[in-house]
Parts: structure tokens; sequence; C-alpha cells
């Protein structure tokens, strides 16, 4: 267990951006979220997967959304603590602790935000190691947990509890009530025991992230160039060095869809690149060849300051580094791939690990 | 109290299809759910609004969403049962009995195929003393009831229970949900005390409905014409005899949407008429002049059986009678006027009552 100071916080927010592949909200909103709830009602302890009783009732917190929403649409703090209470009477016991349910500037926050609020550890584990678009595509999911019962609420007070048959109806479910309550709602959701969090969680991924954010804010210090530094940190591939032309973007049943398209620089001139998102980044090709999918982690940073780029603040003209990332094994199962493989999204190609992709250029 | 015959049940959905004014379910469909109900589980109990202690918990229940879809999703009965657990679990408190919330072919007949697998009785007694599109529009609203905690369940097991802070927004959030689960839901709603439901519910709505379709099955022994006994029967007003010369429709957001026109016969040559419904019929216009508007009670009736059209059922070149009804005077208020008023469903029209109306034609 240790205390959260503030700049473990804003590494924290920046490295989970890098890992929200796109989505998981903005990191900058998700630092300004803890932060606050910190000032406001003291700090937060991160504790391991190995503190917890077996039979301590977590609950893992986060945004629901389209992240072009959750920028306009910042939490007040009320939801935290109505969730919270509505999830404990329904279950009719007390929470343990919080954790995030994915990587992202703003979803890896919520859960800080959460605890300081409620005064309870968060753990240091998620149910992704990345960010997903849809709430099944989690490790819980794959190890048979139920999402259900659900709490969705929102800044004005509206609560609802949803107890579905499978994890998929809670998507569907939840993403109606996402649309109809403005685009983005607070959630508590996939209660489990600590036992189960043991089981099936990606773990200590708020420390693999705070080291991220720490290689991104400290590798000005050294003489290799940032990215470079950046991508052998963490084992990643440089997939492509471009210049944004074209982004195709669609805010549609509750997600962000769209493409980005990029004129080669350095190395790449002459190359193009595209790149498929729905909220995370799913697909790269390089001049017309697939070179990494989903699950495997696709990231855009700036070139100069190597910050990540989430799909809603893409802009043209801008000069990036897409990376790529090996995802965690759990995802390169067969029910990892059915869950979150490219035929998942409705893209017609196979699942090949980007080690092996990369081999083959 | 006294126990329903099948015969009470059929003229109950017959009439009860009249009052829905187009909506409310097809009551074929309806008649059919609650004597399988009885059949299969026993008689129901019709009981008056006297007979109910103060302190019981009385749940009004019904199918909501399109009704075209309702004809396609037949409730399996599981629905009745899940919606009522989870709601006197929710509660943690045994319901005493059910009742409608509109009076409608499918809507009335709900509660009483509720009521025979659940054991319990039925009050005679709705929210509407019609049909309307909307939850938020029943008396119990203008009195100020909450609709929360709302059970909304599916054919396949879903279950979802909104806290919402007003009834506008269950409205929203439970239409959504309805549109995610495939466009027709079970719903349980407006949980209130026994005294509550003496103070806004619209009494004796059942046995009305019973004489409705009695007169409607029975007319045809006697000398006068079939129509004119009904009109008299129930005080209505005659609009308009024609034939269906045209219908506009529209599924949209889990509403049925749509305009009727009609050519005049016998003492309407010449003449035209155009009817606008949002599941219910709203606003009847005859030669281009409004002559009846919500929440006045419209309903259009086959020429030869003078049985009720619901609006989904509505077929080119049939010939019909529209059929004006005075609403219950709850409408009549400033509440119930902003609350189903045409101005609320964007008709720039003003309330004036049906027979101050068809005074001036």
């Amino acid at each position: 267990m240790r205390k959260l100071n503030k700049q473990s916080i804003e590494h924290m927010a920046l490295g989970a951006a890098f890992l929200g592949t796109g989505g998981g909200g903005d990191p900058y909103i998700g630092k300004l979220m803890a932060l606050q709830a910190v000032e406001k009602y003291g700090s937060v302890d991160l504790i391991s997967v190995d503190e917890l009783p077996d039979d301590a009732l977590v609950v893992p917190t986060a945004m629901m959304g389209a992240p072009t929403v959750l920028i306009e649409k910042i939490a007040n703090g009320g939801e935290f603590k109505r969730a919270f209470d509505s999830m404990e009477r329904y279950l009719g016991k007390k929470i343990y602790a919080t954790m995030p349910i994915e990587a992202g500037g703003v979803n890896s926050m919520i859960p800080l935000a959460v605890a300081a609020q409620m005064r309870i550890p968060v753990v240091d584990a998620d149910g992704m190691g990345r960010a997903f678009p849809e709430l099944q595509m989690v490790t819980y999911h794959l190890h048979g947990i139920t999402s259900a019962p659900m709490i969705i609420t929102d800044e004005k007070g509206n609560v609802s509890i949803l107890e579905t048959i499978n994890n998929k109806w809670s998507e569907n479910i939840a993403r109606a009530i996402t649309v109809a309550q403005g685009g983005a709602v607070m959630i508590g959701i996939y209660p489990m025991t600590g036992k189960q969090v043991k089981m099936c969680s990606i773990k200590n991924i708020m420390s693999y992230s705070e080291n991220i954010g720490k290689v991104i804010r400290e590798s000005s210090k050294f003489e290799v160039p940032l990215i470079d530094q950046l991508i052998e940190k963490i084992n990643g591939y440089e997939l492509f060095r471009g210049k944004i032309v074209d982004i195709l973007r669609e805010t549609k049943a509750g997600f962000n869809f769209g493409t980005i398209n990029l004129d080669g620089i350095e190395n790449y001139k002459n190359k193009s690149c595209e790149v498929n998102f729905q909220n995370e980044n799913l697909i790269v090709k390089r001049s017309g060849k697939v070179i990494a999918t989903t699950p495997d982690l696709i990231s855009l940073v700036d070139l100069d300051n190597i910050s990540p780029i989430t799909t809603d603040a893409l802009k043209y003209g801008r000069r990036v580094v897409v990376i790529g990332l090996k995802c965690n094994e759990m995802w390169r199962t067969d029910k990892g791939i059915e869950t979150v493989g490219p035929r998942y999204f409705n893209y017609d190609i196979d699942y090949i690990p980007i080690e092996e992709r990369i081999k083959e250029v």
C-alpha cells in the first residue's frame, strides 16, 4: 500500500492515456478530477491485488460514453457517492475498494476521485490493460464474471440498476441509457470479491501507467531522442511517423467512430498510413498493408513532446508517431479474440500478434 | 369484489380498446393473454378502490412500446413474475394488488394476466381513463406521485430498476431501454399506497370498459343502428364517417407516429377528415377545421361492426366512424393540459373542450 502524491497522479494520468490507445478520456481532465477530489477529501491509498481480503467487495468505476462528450460533461462528484450508495444499498454490503475497468486518461482517474470521496483504497489493477469501447470487453468477462448488478447515474441524480442476462446486454442497455442521458454517465459495474479480482484482473496497471507517464515527462533529461526512449522502455514497436492529413469522424450510438490518414515523414517519406478507431484505435495499415490490429495496443503520440493523443484531440497537421504494443496474454486466447479481435468490430481481418505482423513487413 | 368470468374479460378488452383511442394494444391479443393466464393460474378478483386498505402496496403494470411491435413480441408470462419479484425485493414489501396505468386492448389486460399469475386482485381503476403515449401522462403524475422505483423487464430476462429525479426522466430512460430491448417491454411503475390510489386514480374504469364492450357486442340485438346506440350510451360525439384513403405511418424513437386521411360518406359526402396520432389519436380536423383534440378521446370504430380500430390496424378502404368523448376532468386542469394538451405534442392548437368545439362547427 502507498499513498499517491500529486506527481504520481499526474504521471498516472499521462501514462494511462498512452495505454488508452486513443480512448479512455483526456488525461488533463482526468488529472484535474482526481486532484480536486484528493484536495477536497484527502489522499488516496493504492493497494496491490495481494493486499485485498478474499471476501472484500470491490466495485470498479468509470465514466461511460463518447469521449467527445466526456469533455463537455465533467462529473461534479455527486455521481460518485450516489453510485456507491446505490450499489451498497442494493447489495446490502459495504464496498471495500474500487478500481478502474480500463486504462485511460479519465477512466484511470475516476476511481481515484471516487476513492478519495468514499475514503476507500484503489486496487492497482484493471480489466483491460488498455481501453476498449464496450463493457463486456474486460478480462473479468473472459473469466465469467457478471457485470450485474450495474449502477448508472448522471449529474442530475437519475439512477438505473441493471440486472442483465449477460454482459453484452449490459452494454446494449447501458449504452441506450447513456445516450438518453446526454452521452456520458458514471457507472459502477462488475462487483467482485477480492478473490475474483486476484483471479481475473490485469495487475499493477496503475503503477505501470505511472512509470510510462514518468518516462514521458522525464525523458527530456536524456540525450537519446524522447520517442526512442519511450519505445525502448515499454518494448513497443514504432509503426509510422507522419503528419495528419485527414480525419473522418462520426459520433453515433454513443461512440466516436473514425479514420485518421497520415502522410509519412523522415524514414516514412512517400508512405501513407491509415488508422481506424471506435473510441479506441483498432487497426493500422501502412501503405495499404495491415501492420497491427486490436487487441494489440495502437497509440498515437505527438512527435515533439511524446504526449499521447486521444481520438477526440486529433488535429490536422499534427506530427505524430504511431506506436504498437503487445496486449495482455488474456486477450490472445480464443475467447479474448472473439470478444475484442478485428472481426468483432466488423473488420475482415484475422488477428495476428503484432510481433509477427512486424516481422513480415 | 367480484370474480371476472371469461365474458367479462372479453367485453373489457373490447371496451378498453375503444377507450384506448387507437393505442393501448390490440384487444384480441390482450384478451388471449388474460384468458390464458386465468386458465393456467385461476380466476381474478376485481376490487373497487374503496376496498383497498390505505397502506396496501399497489403496483400498476403495463406493456411499454410501439403497438406495432407489441403484436410481434407477445409476453410469455415470465416477465410478469420477474417484474413483481424484482419490485417486491427492491421495496422489501409484498404487493397487495395491481392495476392498469391506461385503458387499452392490451394494457387493460396485462394487469389481469399479472394478477392471475401472482394470485392478487386487480383494482378497478387506472391512471388515464384512456390511453396516452408517455409514462408521465397519468393522473398519478398530476397528483405528484413519483413513477420510481420503476421495473422494466423483457422476455429474455433482463431487468432494469429506475430511480429517477422526475417522471419525464423515467419516460426518457425507459423509452431508450425499450428500444434497446427490441421495442416492447413489460413494466411495473408508480408503486402507490391504497390511500394514494383512492386520491388520484380514475375509478371504475375496468367496469366502464366492460360496459362499453357489452354495448358493442350486444347492440346487434336492437333495432337502432349499432353506432348510434354506442354513441348515445357513452354520451359521445359523432365527428365523421368516411373511408380511409391514406395512411402515413412511421415508427420512430419507440413510438408509432402517423396521419389518417378519410373521404366522407353518407352525411359527410364531399367532406374530408384528417386524424393525427402518436400511438393514440390526438387531433381531428374536418375539412381543415380542428374539431377535437387531446386530451379528449378520439376513437375510430368500424362502421359495420363498431369494433374499435387501433392505429396499428388501420387499413386503406375501411369505412369508419370517428367518435369523440369528453376526457376525465383531471385532464382539463392547467397541469393536465400542460401534460397532455395539443401543445405538448407540438401542435400549435389551444385546448378547447370537445363540447365547445362541436357547438362551433
